[in-house]
């Protein structure tokens, strides 16, 4: 039986079989064209990049076995997930992505064919986002099976949206469905929001943006003004089907695009521009930037909810 | 009594009695003005940085405790450690290094001390060589205290050096002593050889440059040219001091420069120009790159030594 555990006792189907320089030659292989040659790609001290005229983005997230991935999860899928995460960022930024490096950090025991179909995993991610992957770096960790992805981008416009610019009465949207990320296979299998976001950041209407990863009752707060608070309403919640309000709100993993937009703006107008653009992707108006002290009873209290925490308070 | 353990079993005291959005406040008040306002530096999905006139540098490396660094080095030590050899990396294309993200993996029980003391030495080291620390990330690990940086640079001019164009009768030179560097500490209080590096770069009989990192008798391999053979002499080896020949050609993390230069170029002038230059600073002529067949005699059999290897073979 085919299985995901990355792991065997078989030392020569392990990686340590190889060993580094081999290993080395095996991931060029693996990655053909969206590895460039040295030094442009792996094989030198560093990657050289040609320079480039408009502001650049950078952004890291790691993905580790018992933590973001499991046995549940293909190595191809943990490959995938690991350089979508990252374009999520980059999206939730306006951007493009353009380059990726990558830190593994694996046990010796980890299956050569396990890594084989994670590279494949990443390649053919890399392939339909046009990302080049130029680096990177093997260290071996006992009982370890994770790696880290630093991507750069680039914004596609002198525009690019953050977190801080939102103002009090802003409209608050959110892309697609929220809650059951892990139990959905979601968490995995998403599209990130790239062309959404750069869409999105051509509106001068939008007036900040972010990716959702650790849960919407967490997530929102970076994007509150000063002077006002978030009231988002239960019912206007896009719930993935099965989830629960306290899921949709705590659930990490959504990889969904919040932004809020002028309350000059007509949403409805703005919806149906959306829906011309996006038909098949749902966008919902989940409620609004209320000047402090001003929040309708009918809003959520969402200090009672916890979003994705990384590290355990104890 | 101080120790430089990072754990510690009082929950108090430990990273987790924070919670991620206090530490990454901590971790910004830690960092000063090492880290720009968001969005160009922490607090967004993505660092934003200025466009590039010049090609740029990317390179990425890892410290894992019980790898890299132990109970034998202190927090700040084995932050400074972290910026350096990636530093290494930048100064080996003869670059100059600009901006870097930090991915942290950490067991909840990581004291807050110990991260802060890592810090400080990321601080101190950044601040020394006018690096930003603009961005990253913080993942919880069982048992793990790691980190992964990567470092952007720039090429200072547009020249820069690459592993890949040693000539054939071309000199090697080597920055500093060999060998013994866990045993003397120098993997953690090395000087990275920045401007050595820019020095070298651009003269135009040096024709490749590499930092060694795995011991001289494996990086050398990096070097050689089609139908040559690398020919060391063991006499001509600045050895570290108490350090053997064999030392000297397999001890990882030197963190000196290795490169080559025209056989057309005086090396006894060469050696005279560097040393005005860098009075402090050793450089040796090792040997140079025969035509493949015409290794003399005296030459040592670099395929009977090996360097640091990154996964055990077994």
């Amino acid at each position: 039986m085919k299985t995901n555990i990355p792991f065997t006792l078989d030392t020569k189907k392990s990686i340590s079989a190889l060993g580094e320089t081999a290993l080395i030659k095996q991931i060029k292989i693996w990655l053909g064209k969206t590895n460039p040659r040295s030094p442009f790609g792996i094989g030198d001290d560093c990657a050289v990049l040609p320079a480039s005229k408009t502001s650049q983005l950078v952004t890291v997230d790691p993905i580790i076995y018992g933590r973001h991935f499991d046995q549940s999860v293909t190595a191809e899928q943990a490959g995938s997930k690991l350089l979508k995460r990252n374009i999520s960022d980059i999206a939730a930024m306006g951007g493009k992505p353009t380059y990726c490096v990558i830190s593994l950090s694996l046990d010796s025991h980890v299956k050569l064919s396990w890594l084989k179909s994670f590279y494949t995993g990443l390649r053919k991610t890399a392939e339909k986002y046009f990302i080049l992957i130029v680096g990177g770096d093997i260290a071996e960790t006992k009982g370890a099976c994770s790696a880290t992805l630093t991507l750069l981008g680039k914004t596609a416009s002198k525009r690019f949206l953050t977190r801080h610019s939102a103002k009090p009465n802003d409209f608050i949207f959110v892309t697609g469905k929220l809650g059951l990320s892990l139990q959905s296979g979601h968490h995995y299998s998403f599209t990130p929001r790239l062309n959404e976001a750069l869409w999105i950041s051509k509106q001068t209407a939008v007036n900040s943006l972010m990716d959702l990863s650790d849960g919407l009752a967490k997530d929102i707060n970076c994007l509150v003004p000063k002077k006002a608070v978030a009231c988002i309403y239960s019912d206007k919640l896009p719930l993935r089907s099965k989830a629960s309000i306290k899921e949709a709100l705590c659930d990490g993993e959504d990889y969904e695009l919040l932004f809020t937009v002028s309350n000059k703006t007509n949403p409805e107008h703005f919806k149906s521009r959306w829906k011309k653009k996006f038909p098949n992707v749902e966008l919902s108006l989940i409620g609004h930037m209320c000047p402090q002290g001003k929040r309708p009873s009918n809003a959520l209290n969402l200090s009672a909810f916890q979003g994705y925490e990384h590290l355990s308070k104890q």
